[in-house]
């Protein structure tokens, strides 16, 4: 009896220890880190009117900007723009034509002022034409040996410390977490699991029609096909969440106005809902832009002052790099 | 000490008993029956060269006729049918259109001739249109009281008892359970969970696109579009496969011509792969039809001999509906 006694209280013990534990330790405390926790206490707790049961528990993440890095240049942009040489190639005649010609040339200053247009048509071109399989090793062999410019690091390293404890935290309190994002479906399943314990069935991203055809020993396969089926960004992304999860998140994380009505979406549900933004103002660890600089929305992941207002009057919290993250990467000292 | 002995005796013993249990007591035994077992021994067995990471473990299901009961026409069709009257209401003049004035004339025998075409134009009309909340609404109330012609019971009470078996042992061995319809994806996830333990991210159906927009309230809405995003049949079922899950299932089960693709695409992965095809030779208890009967490919759930063929040849299992099942509905004796 007392055996058992001395059991129960070690186990009651240690699960005190682990509750007392912070699930945020790269987070300042503060009233964002505050929002994260008491959001999650209100949804799991049995006694609670705002108790979520576990099934409905869902969160969603935009990936660039909000997860991982996406500034000066998304990751992904950088993998097709460093396809296009062997895309080339195979199809020598691309050589001689925009906007390859100028990719092919390697001067940095012309590719930066390609155009939308010019950009889908280098999209198509690396991303679509071969078998899933094909495609999924070219990216796995690019993640390895591609650096960022600035910490000379794979980008699956400058990923957000905070927001790996995010996903962490949410999924320890039996939350299902997505990555709803504006990239490549298919890219970012790639290395979801290994990088933010998302499973590949938890992307919602981009994504092209396929084809089902046999090869010459018989075998089926599927093609990648540039037929776009969802454009996951601005109003595609609760589209695209109804589409591929069919329930409304609890709780979602944006950076920029894509995500604007993802995060209308899941505020506009009922009970505690919890819609937050990154906002990109820590110069000196990261990179400031949008309403910390008083940019309007130029660039790459840019949050313009609409956006901001928007936050402060739909009751979202917005996230402040500089003063609400202790840490950013995780090999940072 | 022996105290701790004891509880670890108790646990163990517990867990022989479990383990002794019949995962499948609907079942008779057989080879048919053995093939699953073995499948998930081969799968969860670390020591076995064809183990498969939990986090892998994917099981895709078709639904009518492999899950519940298709014949002699869809719950869905019946669904689409049944609504007409009320479309016929908010938009009256469709009462003088075709196919619309066969439905509402209620003449069975001419509504039995509809051709694919007027059957699109009435799904289009009664699935499409609405917000996602309407839809679902509609649709648990005529779950509730829709009965099916033969049992006079609720469609939800059709399914197969020695699938849901299946189902739940898949599941009790860390595969993640899939339906892949070609019925509509928003008509099944309304009851997938309730009726088999498959939450709405985990049906991968026939899918049309939805539009974001404001209501008069000034709150956010998707409302279904009659735009088709996914045809989830034949070829478009590994195709949704990769489009919602991403990655190739270890287990796959069908029922008719729609489900080929899917199987074969199954089987063609490496390491133990399971593909099964429930034959309908039941004309007692169920109903027979396919090859069962001499028939040729002609009406909805057939199974035709050429899909019996490559059945024997790839090394899928048929399931016998009159041999390898006990017991077909849960509420029978």
């Amino acid at each position: 009896m007392l055996l058992i006694w001395v059991l129960l209280t070690g186990i009651i013990l240690t699960s005190a220890i682990v509750y007392a534990q912070d699930p945020l330790p790269s987070w300042n405390e503060g009233p964002t880190k505050q929002a994260i926790i008491e959001f999650v206490k209100a949804t799991t707790d049995q006694s609670s009117p705002k108790f979520v049961p576990p099934a409905e528990r869902i969160a969603t993440f935009d990936q660039d900007g909000t997860l991982w890095v996406s500034h000066p240049m998304y990751a992904q942009v950088m993998y097709c723009l460093e396809r296009v040489p062997a895309v080339v190639k195979t199809k020598p005649e691309l050589a001689k034509v925009e906007p390859f010609k100028t990719v092919m040339s390697g001067n940095r200053e012309a590719m930066a002022k390609l155009s939308m247009k010019d950009l889908e048509k280098i999209l198509a071109a690396t991303l679509t034409g071969m078998s899933v399989e094909e495609f999924n090793a070219e990216v796995k062999k690019w993640l390895e040996k591609a650096r960022d410019p600035r910490w000379k690091r794979p980008y699956t390293e400058l990923t957000y410390l905070p927001m790996q404890e995010v996903l962490k935290y949410l999924r320890a309190n039996g939350y299902k977490t997505y990555i709803v994002t504006g990239g490549g479906q298919d890219f970012v399943r790639v290395y979801s699991e290994q990088v933010y314990g998302i499973p590949p069935e938890q992307v919602v991203g981009t994504a092209g029609g396929t084809k089902y055809g046999y090869g010459k020993d018989g075998k089926p396969f599927l093609t990648k096909e540039p037929r776009l089926l969802l454009n996951d960004d601005n109003a595609g992304k609760p589209e695209g969440i109804h589409l591929m999860i069919g329930r409304r998140p609890y709780a979602a994380f944006g950076n920029s106005p894509g995500d604007r009505q993802m995060l209308e979406y899941t505020k506009a549900g009922s009970g505690a809902r919890l819609a937050m933004l990154v906002l990109h103002d820590d110069a000196k660890r990261e990179y400031a832009y949008g309403p910390a600089l008083g940019l309007p929305n130029t660039k790459v992941g840019t949050f313009p002052q609409a956006l901001y207002d928007q936050a402060k009057k739909q009751g979202w919290t917005v996230i402040s790099m500089k003063n609400d993250w202790k840490r950013i990467f995780a090999w940072e000292q």
